[in-house]
Parts: C-alpha cells; structure tokens; sequence
C-alpha cells in the first residue's frame, strides 16, 4: 500500500502516529523478594491514576504514558514515569525481567492487588479473583509492555484518498470510517501472520526457572506463558465478525469478557470501559500490541530502538503479504522457544520481512538505517543477566539527578518538578509549549494552564505587573501597611545625581526598578564618592530605564515562599564564599565547592557554580585578597555582595527557625498585592525566632523558584508542588 | 526662621509640600442664567464624591482636587476636574467670576442643593437651610477658590531639630507635634496679618452690580463679601486658646458649627467632620487660605502662576515680622476695596512683604524669578471682561480634545480615559507609577490597582500568559472547543522553509508568535514562491523566536470588547486606504485623509495618520499605483493589508450589526481562558447578522485598546470604561 502510493506519501506521514505504552513491573525488596508493602498512598486512587496504577498483584506496578505523536516523546515520558515510581517506592526495586523472580508460589503469598471501596475499585478486585481462581496466581506476574499504536492520520486519509481513485467500485463506495475499520482488520491479520518477527527481535525472556529450553527467546510469548485456556476462535475477517466472535466466546464462558483476550493485538477504540459497543459505534481507534518483552537492559523495559524496529515493522505490515504459505501459530511457537537455532526455511522468511522493512526506511528517508544495517537479537546477553544487579542499577540511574525529570531536562527545573509530581499524584499533565514551559493539568474534571510552574490562576494578572514594577510594589505594600524601605526613582543618572547629597554618606541601595537574579544592583555602606554613585547608577540603568536608590536595610534577607494561605518554606541565601583551610587558595576552594552534584551552569542545576569573574576578583580585592591568596583555617572570604543563588551563593533552609508572626507578615504581604503563588523576600535585624526584630519587605517575586527550596545546600529541602497543585484544586 | 536656617536647607524642601484645591462655580445656561437643572446624575451621590459635589446650592459645582506634593500636580488635577465637569454639563457653561451672574435674588429662584436622603444628605440639607435663613442666599453664590496647604514636612522638621539645638530651654522641650502646632499658629497669625497682600495681588473681583466702588480689587474679600454676621473673635494665640475660642463662639450661639468661620484662614486636621477633636488630639494638619477669587481667565479658576505667587508668599510669612505697625483688618478692608490707588504708605508694605518673596526665591533657587520680576496684580482687565464669552472660551478648551485627559496627555489613552471616567464617577484615583501608567482607584471601600486601563485583577496571571503566546491561545479555545485556524509553529527560517511544500499554493499567514499591533505579519493569498515565503519569515523572526504559519481564513476581521460576562462594542477595522475624487494624487488623498482631528502619529490619537512608507508604495504598486498616480473616483486603493488602527486603518463601529451569537462566542472565548477584559479578534466570512456564517478566532488581545472604540471614525463610539470600573466594583 505504501510503495503504491509513494507519489502521495511523504516521511511525515510514515514517522508520525499515535502512540502510548503500559509498562508491567515488579515492585521487589533490595534481597529480591516480591515486595510485601502496599502500592504507595501517595499515588492516590488507583482506579483514576493516569500514569500509575497496579496490574494483577499488588506489587505489580503498571505504568502508563498518555499518546504521543513521536516515538521519542512515548519513550521519554515512559522513562519518566519510571523515574517516578522509583523515586516513590523508597528503598524497593523494580524487577527489571518478564518472568518473575524466584518466589513462592503459593496463592497466599501472592497479594492482590489492594483496591478502594468505590464501584470501580470493586470491580477490578473481583475480577483479579476471578483470574487468581482461573489461572492461579504465578503466572499473573509475568510482565510486559503493551504497545498501543495508530497510524498518522495523515498516512490512512490519503491511502483512503488514493483507493477512492481506484477503479475498484467496492473500495470507492467506502466512506472513511468503514475504509479504517477494514485497513486496521487487516493490519491485525498481517500482525498475527508475522507476529512472531517480533518475538524473535525483540523476545527477551530465554529462561525460566523449571524450563529447559535452550533456544528460547520469548518463553512469554510460548505456551509457557500467559494464554486462553482454550482456543477462543477469534474471527478477524472484519470488525462486525471480530466483535461477534468475542461476544460468542463471553457467552460460551471461555472469558468473562474482553479484557481476558489474551491474543497478540487486540482492537481497540478510546473508550476502553465500553469497548465493543465503542467498536460498532466509532470504529477502530488503534491495535494493542502485547506480545512485547520487558528489555532488561533497559531502564524503562524498553528502548527507543525497540520501539523504532516495532513501528517500522508495523508499517512493513502494510506491505506483506497477508496470503503465507506458513502457519502462523506454529511459527509463532517455534520462533517463541528455538528462536536462537533457527531453521534455514524460517530464516528466509525472516529475511523476506527485514527486506520489505528496509524498502521503506529507503524509500521514504525514514533515518532508521542503524537498525536495519545491524539487525540486532534483543535476547542476547538476557539468559546470562543479573537482574538484580540491573534492578539496582535502574534504581541509580532514577536517583541519580534528584532535581531533573528525565526526558524534560531542558525545561525550567521548577517545571520539571512539577511535571514530576504531577505524574506522582495522578495530575495529567501535558507540554502545551515546551520553550515557554507552559503546561496543561488536569484532574479532578478541573483544568488548569501553568507556565514556568507558579505562574498560575492563583495570581491576577495585576498583581504580576505590581511585583514586577518595585516601586509598584512599594507603594501597595505600604498602602496596606507593610514595613517597606524609603526611596526615589529616577529616570536618569544625571537627575539621580542631583540628589547624589541626599544620599551621601548613608547606607544605600541602588537598583534597577524591574529585573531578576540580583543583576544590577550595587549596595553601599555607606556612599561616599560621586564617582562610585555615578558607576553604580550607570550599571542599573543598563537594566531598566528607571532606577531606584532606596535606604539599606540592616540585617539578613530571607526568602518567603507564600503558596495560598501558607508560607511553606524559608531560605536564607549566602552571596558566593568560600571558607579557608589554611592551605588552598581562593580558586581552589571555589573549585572543591564547585564540585558539590548540584552546582551546575546556567539555571540547569540547583546550584550555581561560583564563576571568578571581575566582580569576584573585585570584592576579593576589596577583603585584601586575589584569587591565588590563601586563606586561612576557618576564614570566611565572600566573592559577592548579593547572597543570590545565580551568581553562585549558598542556600540554607530555615524555614522551622522563622517565628510564625514573620510567616504570617509574609503571607499577609503577599495576599495585599493580589498574589498567592509568591516569593517574599523580606530583610529581618535580629533573632529569626525572635518576633518583635525589626524587618522590612524588599520585594515580592511572581515568578519564585521553588527547586531553590527543594534542593538546599544546608537543612531540610521543602518541596512546594504538591502545594502549589493543592492549591490550584487538583489534588 | 529660613535664613536662619539656611545651612540646613535646600530648594526641594521650600518647593514641595502639600497642596490641595476647592473649586466653586456656578453651572449657567448659553445665554447667562443660572442653571435650573439638576447636579448631573452621573456624578453620582455627591457626599460621597471625592472630586464633584455641590456648595450652597444645587447649580453650584464645587471641584475638589486630591492632595499633591507639588504646585503642577495639583493644578493639573484642577484643570482635568474643570475638564470632566465642563465634558459632563452638555451645553451649559461654569460662570467663571467669583460674583455671581446677573440673577434674580429673590429666594426661591435659588435653589438650594438637593442632597439625597442618607445621613450625611440630610445633615448637608438642613446646614444650607440654616445658612439661607441667617444669610440669604445670593451671598451664597459668591465662589471662590480654597487653599489647602501645609509645608513640606522636611522643612518642619529641620526646622524643629534646629530649634532643639537652640539655647532656649523652652523651644527644646517641645515634642515636634507640639512643635508644629505652635509653628502653624504662628503663620495663622501672620496670614492675617499680611493676607491683604495676597488680596492685592491675586484679588480679582473689582465689580458687582450695584457696587460703586471704582478702586476695589476684591469685593469678595471685603464687606460686600461673604462674613460673618458677628465678630467671632477667635484667638491665634495657641491651638488650644483657637479652638476654645471656636467653642466659645458656638456656644454664644454667634455660629451654628466651625465651617461657619468665614476668616480668611482656617486651622485644619485630617479628619473634617470631628474637626475640633481631630486638632486637639493629633494637632494641625495643615491651613486652609480662602481669600482667593477665581481668576476669570483661567480655564480652572486659577493659574499655575497664582499658586506660585501664593506658595512664595507662605514662605515669606515664615520671614515677616509678627509685630506690625499697621492694623490688618483695617489694611485689609482698604486694600480691597482701594487697592488699584494705594497710598504710598501701604505701597511701602507692598514692596516690604514682596523683597522678602524676592529674597527667598533668590537665596533658595526656587525658579520664580519671572513672578519677582514682574509683579502683575490679577484684576487688570476684569473689570472690563466679558464674561460669557470667557465662559464660552472655557468650555471650547474643555470639548476640544475629547480623547484627552488634560494634565495627562502623556499617559496611554485608555489610562487618559479611565482616569477622566473615575473622577467623573467619583472614584479616587492616584497615578502611583506615570510612566507605567499604574493607577490605584479607590471606592465603596475599595482598592484596586490598575495598569494601562485593562490590565487589572479581573484577569488571572496566567490567562495573560496564556493570550501573549498565540499557540497556547490557539491550544485553549481548541481545548475548549472554539473554531481556530489550523497551524504550525516554527523556531528557525530554516525549519519553516522545510515545510515550504505544506503552504504551496495555499493562502496562509505568516506570523511572530508574540506581538502587538499587528507587526510582522505577512499574509498569502496564495503562497507562491520560496522567496516569498523565505521574506515573511525573516520579516516574522524580526520579532519573535518563534513563528506561526497558519491556514488563512476568509472574511472580515472584528474585534470585539468583552468586559466581565458582556461584549460591549465590537469594531470592523478597515486597512489604510484611500479613496480617489479623480481629481487628487494618492499622496493628496493621504493628506487629506490625515486632517481628521482624531488622526495623530505614536498612538498620542485615537487614530493614525497614514504613512507614505516602502510598505505602503509597495502595495500601491501591487495595486499599479505610486503615491503620485490619480484615483479614479470613487475607487477604493488599500495602502496597507494589514488593517490596525496603529498603521493608518480606518475603524467603523458596528456594535448593534453584530448578530448576538457571535458577541456570546466572544465571553465564551474569553473566558474559556481565564480572562474578562479581553480583546477577541474573530474572522466572519458572511454577513454580521447571520449566526450561521463561518467564522475563527484569530486572537486574544489582554491589553485592548479601548479608546478605539471610544472614537470611531464611523459608528457610534463606545465608552467602556464605566464597564471597567462597574466589574471592579468601584461604581
């Protein structure tokens, strides 16, 4: 069909499709057991949970991505859940293999899964029963990835198109849903023909523990795993007939109803509750694709590469030829238990199969030559695994940056995390404008749009440009009656250095009036040339058009996060130093503190590096020292006036010091000027405890960075986005 | 006490202080008579209203300004009130002399205020019925102008701290409160002593019919005036001894209450209903001078150079000896009603009281040198004045530029107008950031902050985030279920150029992801060339990272005004265009066109004048026209494709055209994200009154120009700004 059409067809519409994935795992201890707790309580109901649910038992987790349209982002997002879930699960593991690992199989030892008392909870217990009863409960471990998939619609509208075209009366005279539902029936014949390609590509369960079969690859895809008990004569002729056989083997009582069609594709359409009348109604909406091994090797129990061989396979399936001249059951079953030893007569049809796959990666410039130049087995190196040592190494790769969120590392790191927990707490999230970290939530039948994470509906629109304007902000602040600095706002630096003798020898500030990470502010204590102002003023202005010179607070500032009603979290920020040894210079104790996993460069990582940059060297100069000076033991050397985290300073979590009525001022602050989702930055000369200190407001933050609290260099990280999801009613 | 002082002082703290305005004027018909209609309803309840209300009686409009740190402040708001008042009386005029219009005196012609039936109304009522028995009401309409003044708190207070330092013990035991109240007291004193001199200089009411007095300058300020019945003889020895001295005078039942003390200046405090109690316990807040007449040339009653005068000779009162050798009242009577032939003596006092103006200002750089210079007694030329064509010329200036808010011609017009709409509604509004146009507006108990006229708290942050970003737009009202044209973003020229095959041939439009008044955008109709393509592009990634190739849908575009659940205007823009006599060049044509007052350059106009720019021709040439081709009569050539306002468009209204199924898609579009003062641009390809005709949402605009729907240069303009203040809850 493709090679026919090839005039009409481009690369988009062969790379393109719908695709989602369900991945089954095993929840075990660190010495291998199935795990004997229960699914975590912070993944909320089971029966509503988009990403995160059980299967059969328990401890068997089943992970789901929502569709996609590219293979890479149904993989980067699989990637990800699984990153969640091992970062949920505490010190479990994730059995990494199909087959179960070696327990005792006695039906007692094996939980069901635990489900809520709700109609939906109910009826999944029961039917786990049902199949604990029919199959005993060994063999429901066995897990897999499900593959659900559709072609580009683009791909189907015109091969439709072209058959309209065609002389062919019986084609013609389809409309577009009978030609789809018919195209699908055959894709599913096709896949039942050469299913076991597949298992022989990607078959990744070689052994079992009481089976001798030496050839294997797949013995779960062999009768050794999970099947009908008896044959449930499906027809595949058309979807009326496919319907009708189903509805025939329920009444029969071989299954209680379709979820038990253990069959390697099954048809499907969106509503999965109401699958068959959907079916008659709507169509075929996608194929369900079962016959898929867990890779070991692969963090997310599948690669992107796995998923590239089975997408094109999908499409070389439009290109065989449905009429074979071999039995595909019998095939199936070969393949599945001597696939290593194959026959010559097998290997030609084999073959036959990859040739017809790299016709179409050639014709339409697919980019999968890798695979095809290089056919590789995925059984390979399976038989003589470690699992548990690839369990632990799984569980290290999800740990291992605490503050990414796998596959969205290029996002705004408070973005990722709340993708992260999003994904934790059952939120469906979706990536509505990647660059703008803009996203779409929902849950709960409520639906929220959230850029940058706290940029929400919490906040009014005017509250963001009076935050934005510090001399807006000001003024609100003090309206409402708020402690707030005295200051002017000039538009020039010669009309601020007029009034250079207001400010002469007194402790001032100087700032642009709208701008972020610190840039551009100078401080003095106290002002003492003109020519200092002057520099100072000039260095503002580069940021803003109007400048603010504003007294200098005493004391230490500290930054109030305000989510609703609370303040959730309180850090004190450190400008950039470095403590002595009495041995290592400036730029080597930069260096060893640089070292810390969560410095990194440019907004990617919690904390900045400490660059060595003329500001640095400017202060350093300033304490009589230059980066080659050696300072000593226990001295504390500042490199920079302003205690940001963006220009390398120290975070410090003290959010259970604070005295509450400071708190309190914060949040109060905060809800003055219309805000609810805030950063309050608010200078406190005293005892943090201590509730009658004297303490001022500096500024109010639309846009604060809540992975600066999460991930702090010293006290308790507080993680603001189960608040900030709390808040916006979707959890 | 300034000389004295000198070291410690500077120009600022003489120039500032605080500074506030009352404006009488009677409300008369074209041909002179005083009005017989009611207080404008708009104005609302007026004891309420912190800018318009009534005085004695119900034609007389009393303008009061807000407090100012400045002379120019609060003269600017003084004019802009006159503006609102004189826009809001439809054709009646403000009788611009102190003394009445030529009226029939007899009581019931008069009518007395109608206040409404509250407390504070009632109150009001019975205090002007009070006033009518005991003093007629023709004296009654006598209006003036009321001063309120207090200095810069600076200079009281270096003032008090140099007093502290002084040898005598009894000044440096004072508090500053007591401090002040004694400093005030003191300049009570000598305005009474010297206010004759400002009668001189600023007195302007030299006439009255029946009056026979060639010399006078103030008939107002003497016994033709307005006083009291009795002598009242109040003290100015202390706070303490004045306000029991008031106390004392009601009690002999000489005046009802302190607003009868008609002396030429009053002791006030904050609080002016429990006023005695207010001075005794927080002290004086400020004086109120009330011997100044209105100034009949000026627009407002009073001109800038008045207040300068004024303020200078506050400042000299700080100089002027105490102890005087002439009797004050005497002097005063003299010299209002002599004051054109003074005797030499008095001329002496003259020149005394005006070198220590002159002093001042030259020691303290104050700028009024052209005021010292030149000293000009405001009564020349009343006498001779034609007063109804002042009135006339008065209320021309007021109408002439109807988009302007006087005072606050640099703001945004949409500011201008919401600003003009809230002093005529009674809301009090301050500018707390001019450039940014940030307005707090104030009522019912009320704050609300405001920024450009449309940005306020009625829209969320993010629903602002969400209508800046055309994609996310797009992505919400698709989610939502609203009718949007099919498109594709790109980051790169390259990347688009890519895809040249999807747009071949098609009519598309080329756009900057974010952008305002239409800038960058290219439309196709259809897509030709790759270089074509190639040029928009670049023109688009001119103003954005990131650019929109969407389908182009036919029809007219609209844009409709939604404000809360309405859509209150909606305006057919119509591109740059001209229309030919076949007579005139199009570069005539274009001038021509731009004569209209409304048509302005920078967005300082409703309108915009046209551009002869490469733009321009290059469509006149597409069109086989240059600028200097004639026009065919009655041909329509567009100038521009595009069709804003900002670029030379034409804007019809067409409000009461529109069917209500599309004005309902608009709130629903609007408020499907989040927003409820929203411009929603949509496409209709068929008849406006037609709700079956297909149609787009184009975009959403957070920052709708609102003028333009106030001035249409067809149609019928809409005002949306009560709508703006009505859903802030302030009206």
């Amino acid at each position: 069909m493709l090679m026919k059409n090839k005039a009409v067809l481009n690369t988009a519409d062969l790379l393109y499709g719908k695709f989602g994935l369900e991945r089954e795992a095993l929840r075990i201890s660190q010495n291998g057991e199935l795990a004997k707790t229960d699914h975590p309580a912070v993944f909320g109901d089971r029966t509503k949970h988009p990403y995160i649910t059980t299967d059969f038992a328990e401890a068997q987790i089943e992970m789901i991505t929502g569709v996609h349209d590219t293979l890479e982002d149904v993989h980067r997002e699989l990637v990800m859940i699984n990153q969640m879930v091992a970062r949920t699960i505490e010190d479990e593991l994730l059995w990494p293999y199909s087959m179960p690992p070696v327990v005792d199989w006695e039906r007692d030892k094996v939980k069901i899964a635990k489900y809520p008392d709700s109609k939906a909870g109910r009826s999944a217990r029961e039917y786990r029963e049902y199949l604990n009863r029919k199959y005993g409960n060994g063999v429901q471990l066995i897990s897999g990835i499900h593959y659900n998939f559709s072609y580009h619609e683009m791909l189907t509208h015109k091969l439709y198109e072209a058959s309209s075209k065609d002389d062919n009366t019986a084609t013609s005279n389809k409309d577009y849903k009978a030609f789809k539902n018919d195209f699908y029936m055959k894709v599913a014949r096709n896949y039942i023909n050469y299913h076991w390609f597949l298992v022989l590509m990607l078959g990744a369960t070689p052994t079992a523990v009481g089976v001798d079969e030496p050839d294997a690859v797949s013995l779960r895809n062999s009768k050794y795993g999970y099947q009908n008990k008896v044959d449930l004569n499906l027809s595949y002729d058309s979807l009326c007939a496919h319907v009708a056989s189903i509805r025939k083997a329920m009444a029969a009582g071989k299954i209680m109803d379709e979820r038990e069609v253990y069959m390697p594709v099954r048809i499907k359409c969106p509503n999965k509750i109401k699958l068959m009348n959907c079916l008659e109604e709507g169509g075929i909406g996608y194929l369900e694709i079962r016959s898929i091994d867990l890779n070991p090797f692969a963090f997310a129990g599948i690669t992107l590469e796995d998923l590239k061989l089975l997408h094109l396979f999908m499409l070389a399936l439009l290109e065989l030829p449905e009429k074979v001249d071999f039995n595909p059951k019998e095939l199936s079953e070969y393949v599945a238990l001597k696939g290593r030893q194959l026959n010559d007569e097998t290997l030609t049809i084999v073959k036959a199969v990859y040739e017809k796959m790299r016709q179409i990666n050639d014709e339409f410039e697919l980019g999968y030559d890798d695979l095809i130049d290089e056919p590789k087995m995925r059984c390979s190196g399976v038989a003589s695994a470690d699992f548990m040592e690839l369990a632990v190494k799984h569980k290290e790769e999800a740990l291992a940056k605490p503050y990414q969120t796998y596959g969205y590392e290029d996002m705004e790191m408070s973005t990722q995390l709340l993708i992260a927990e999003s994904v934790r707490r059952g939120v469906q999230y979706s990536v509505i404008d990647r660059r703008a970290n803009f996203l779409r939530l929902e849950a709960n039948g409520k639906r929220e749009y959230v850029k940058q994470a706290t940029k929400t509906s919490l906040d009014t629109y005017v509250s963001y440009l009076a935050m934005e304007n510090k001399e807006v902000t000001k003024i609100i602040l003090e309206d409402a009656g708020f402690p707030v600095p005295v200051g002017q706002t000039f538009t020039s630096v010669d009309q601020a250095m007029n009034s250079f003798a207001n400010f002469k020898d007194k402790e001032v500030v100087v700032k642009p009036k709208s701008t972020n990470y610190g840039w551009g502010i100078v401080m003095f204590r106290p002002l003492e040339t003109e020519i200092e102002f002057q520099n100072a003023l000039e260095i503002a202005f580069g940021f803003d058009s109007e400048v603010i010179v504003e007294k200098f607070l005493h004391g230490q500032e500290y930054r109030f996060l305000v989510v609703g009603d609370e303040c959730i979290a309180v850090l004190k920020r450190v400008g950039a130093n470095v403590v002595g040894d009495g041995k290592s210079t400036v730029a080597e104790l930069v260096g060893a503190k640089n070292e810390h996993p969560w410095r990194g460069t440019d907004h990617l990582a919690p904390l900045e590096k400490i660059v060595l940059s003329d500001i640095e060297c400017h202060n350093l100069k300033q304490a009589g020292y230059n980066p080659e000076s050696i300072i000593a033991e226990g001295e504390q050397v500042f490199l920079r006036e302003n205690s940001n985290i963006s220009t390398g300073g120290d975070s410090i979590d003290v959010t259970d010091d604070v005295h509450e009525f400071f708190k309190r001022q914060a949040v109060a602050a905060a809800h003055a000027i219309g805000a609810h989702l805030c950063g309050v930055d608010i200078i406190i000369n005293g005892e943090l405890s201590d509730a009658t200190a004297e303490y001022g407001f500096i500024e109010l933050n639309f846009n604060p960075a809540i992975h600066m609290h999460a991930f702090v260099l010293e006290g308790r990280g507080r993680n603001a986005t189960p608040y900030v999801l709390a808040q916006l009613g979707l959890i």
